[in-house]
């Protein structure tokens, strides 16, 4: 997906919600595990009820690669089910936090980009930083796809590498400087936690154009409005990921509609954000 | 697998090298693409070929995701032949470079060390520290299992970021001083790359009895000697890793022999270093 068709989507659905997919078999409602493939029928429940809501999806893969290759059959289908029946209607995210060596990572990311080769076809992958330079670049070769580098993360262990200074410089805003060089906003994206909205300012004194993946909203504490007033551009910049409190809002037979009706509640603060904000 | 019966298969081996199984569809011997699963027969007969010489074993994750649930099962079918046909008698890496939050990198831990679960048995994953020490710690609560936390890489992209420093002192430095707190030297390794082996006496003197997966000898231009010069401790301390020179050392039908042969040589070179250096 181009960059202008996912600015176009967020101005048409009034929304730059993605929901994460952290599909548990613990979690989800109890009447699906009698189908032969639970993770999947919850998924399509949940995209069914909230496609015209979301503009985006982000399976969490670690939640699938726990229940090995049948995880990952679900997750094929997942994606698939997305690229036929809402074909362009969604900016896909495969959150599996890869990186490695530049043959490996060229690895990656044929089974991110290349569904002749794995069966999986997202618009983008999420990234570790920590290898440089030829551990992201094979990502970058796929004409239409984007690389998500983690920058500023939203968990506590965050502090422990991320603020690591030198001269003023964190390293989180070193990577940001660094791998900015690398591809252009059109091909990338930043990971950067919401708990601390205003580090956003820090984050956009660096990248002032590029869309930023938000984790945290909701579940993780942070908040909607600090972070469209330290984040937002004028063409939204901005995609805040919700997983828990969307995906597991009810457990009844019914849990699809709460789903919806939790997405809708955050699309219609992000439609009058977009709407005071641009 | 516990330390000390690491470091005797070590001794009994005279041996301290892990073959990385990063087996390629494109690379393997032509005559193995017509039966029912090319990947796993070529594992299997590597394994079969060397299992007396290698210490460890470490599939290359990227090598079997690129084929989505196929290449799944092919990595599934490796580790169950290791752990059933092998026993006891290799340490077993998970060469994957997870990291996430919590409750994220909780699912990767089962995907990785729980078998009733994920299929997959491993004694180690290699571990991203970008996300800190909430990322790494789920794998930490397996008991007698291992994570291998990325610190130094071999490739040229380590100087983007692990070579950042505060006050003198380098991010592989900190992540290496901070992270070895979150565990022991029974739990925890490092990846430390062969690029630069003098290196590794910086790392030495911050975690000096951990041991270290050293990539990047052979293909990647490391001297085991310097290795073994900067690296190497009383009960060895080291697990150098050697992939594309041994296993596709040729690609007739006789393959296997010759990856033995090669593994055979950088084992007598290990021997010699073992007797001289303890």
């Amino acid at each position: 997906m181009k960059r202008q068709e996912l600015i176009d989507l967020i101005r048409r659905k009034k929304s730059f919600l993605c929901i994460g997919l952290d599909s548990d078999l613990t979690k989800i409602p109890q009447h699906l595990l009698t189908t032969a493939d639970p993770i999947f029928e919850f998924n399509k429940a949940i995209i069914d009820a909230t496609h015209d809501v979301a503009v985006a999806y982000k399976p969490n893969f670690a939640f699938y690669e726990c229940y090995g290759t049948k995880g990952w059959s679900s997750l094929a289908r997942t994606i698939q089910y997305l690229n036929s029946t809402y074909a362009g209607q969604h900016f896909t995210i495969a959150d599996a936090k890869r990186g490695d060596i530049g043959n490996t990572s060229q690895q990656y990311a044929r089974a991110m980009f290349d569904p002749t080769s794995s069966g999986l076809d997202f618009d983008a992958v999420t990234v570790a930083p920590y290898m440089g330079e030829d551990s992201v670049k094979p990502f970058l070769s796929y004409s239409g796809k984007w690389i998500i580098v983690l920058a500023l993360t939203s968990n506590k262990g965050a502090e422990d590498f991320q603020y690591f200074s030198n001269d003023g410089v964190n390293l989180f805003e070193k990577v940001l400087s660094t791998s900015s060089q690398w591809g252009s906003n059109e091909n990338m994206m930043y990971v950067v936690g919401a708990t601390k909205a205003e580090m956003l300012t820090q984050v956009r004194s660096v990248v002032r154009d590029h869309f930023l993946l938000v984790p945290g909203v909701g579940a993780q504490g942070g908040s909607l409005q600090e972070v469209a007033r330290y984040g937002m551009t004028k063409e939204c910049g901005l995609l805040v990921n919700s997983s828990r409190n969307i995906i597991y809002a009810a457990k009844d037979e019914d849990f699809a509609t709460k789903s919806r009706e939790e997405a809708l509640k955050v699309q219609k603060e992000m439609e009058e954000l977009l709407a005071t904000q641009q």
